[in-house]
């Protein structure tokens, strides 16, 4: 398939590698940040524009990795006539893109993507259009590119990206937590590591209700208290204690 | 070394095994639950007893691996005179084996143990004792099995133990509650296993601080509302959300 990227961030930039590494050919880079695009159309050996008249007419798919709120303003600035169209977010509405083409769609990564780091992630997508014939085009380019491709409703992906945020913004926000803490009490957040990985590893094959261990899940309010009274400089930790060891409990009763 | 492990769960087994696998013997393992003391001997091949009378009186090192309840009332039913003694618990003083012996201390494994997994973990160890010598034979045990070994007291690790909290135990049920939810919505919680990898896989090259993302760090108002409006069944969720939303962004506006 040949493909335009619209965007030069992270996911633009993830993408375009993976896309590329699957023998497709990415024909252009499109953006506004005139040095981001040079960079990535560098790392993919592309030419690049920042002037949107000049966008490539001759790609199969165009993907337009951009800012949530900057899709809520592309239909001034994009018209693709009958091309293949997608936007890669998780809240937005594929209506976003109706004024741009008459094929448009989605391609979300079910996935962190970080420009800098070396490796390419395994990423499930969830495909979304407004016509069968391409759900099922975009269903096939992505397996080029991926093991797991969904087909799910705008109201589908708001939900998986909702379940995301949890797993991801939130957990990972827990560890920004104890490695605040760590450093506080002069303690090294790297001693964490191994456990990090074995939580996530167990729950690859078990059901994470069923490995929940910890003072909450046994009632062992001794410790409970005693972790309380250690976070008695960290309000912020109390809360955040407080209402997880609540919502611990109150599974576990179930 | 020669050791016995008092105790038959999870953590008696995963260092049952682990320390086997360096080379020591285990000489017996006793505990009061007959069946899981025998399934274990079974596995580590050793003999067993449920009757602490016969509690082997030759080994280097006395490993106590059971609930820290039952860690209070230890003393009253073991007296190992001059052997070296160890619990395993992350909240518990060395202390507390006092009256068990003159040589005591904590061998106190940084990891989720689980006896039904296949694999034996990677487990920092933080080690304390009554003495100086004590102190320096532990380290170098645990260094037989262990790639990362640090001599921590009472207070520390207990601190230590409050973050391996938060990092496992709340991740845990991060995960528990994101699989709730998506079990409720019809949703594949398989779908954000790759994520989940990813999260781990970042923190072990960047500070999780750096490398937040998601509505909340972008004060992404419009996505942080549409997310708390499809939590509108599920109470403790939006409780969470909040909290977490709060959180993330009192830390980066620092």
């Amino acid at each position: 398939m040949n493909i335009v990227l619209i965007g030069s961030g992270n996911v633009a930039t993830v993408l375009g590698k993976k896309i590329q590494a699957a023998g497709h050919d990415i024909l252009q880079v499109a953006g506004r940040n005139e040095t981001a695009c040079a960079e990535l159309a560098a790392v993919l050996k592309c030419p690049f524009t920042i002037n949107w008249s000049f966008i490539n007419q001759q790609a199969d798919i165009y993907i337009i990795a951009i800012a949530d709120k900057a899709l809520e303003h592309i239909h001034e600035q994009l018209n693709l006539d009958k091309k293949i169209v997608v936007h890669t977010a998780g809240s937005v509405s594929k209506d976003v893109l109706y004024s741009v083409s008459k094929n448009f769609g989605v391609l979300y990564p079910l996935q962190s993507l970080h420009k800098e780091k070396e490796w390419l992630p395994e990423i499930p997508f969830l495909v979304d259009a407004n016509s069968n014939d391409t759900i099922v085009l975009l269903q096939d380019f992505a397996e080029t590119i991926s093991l797991n491709v969904q087909v799910a409703d705008d109201e589908t992906r708001k939900k998986i990206h909702l379940a995301a945020v949890l797993v991801n913004n939130f957990t990972n926000h827990l560890y920004a937590l104890a490695e605040e803490y760590c450093k506080n009490e002069q303690l090294d957040f790297k001693l964490l590591l191994p456990l990090i990985e074995e939580t996530t590893e167990c729950i690859k094959s078990s059901s994470p209700k069923d490995v929940q261990t910890g003072p909450a899940v046994r009632r062992d309010e001794a410790t409970i208290k005693m972790h309380l009274s250690l976070l008695e400089q960290h309000p912020q930790l109390v809360k955040l204690y407080e209402l997880f060891t609540a919502s611990i409990s109150s599974m576990h009763k179930k």
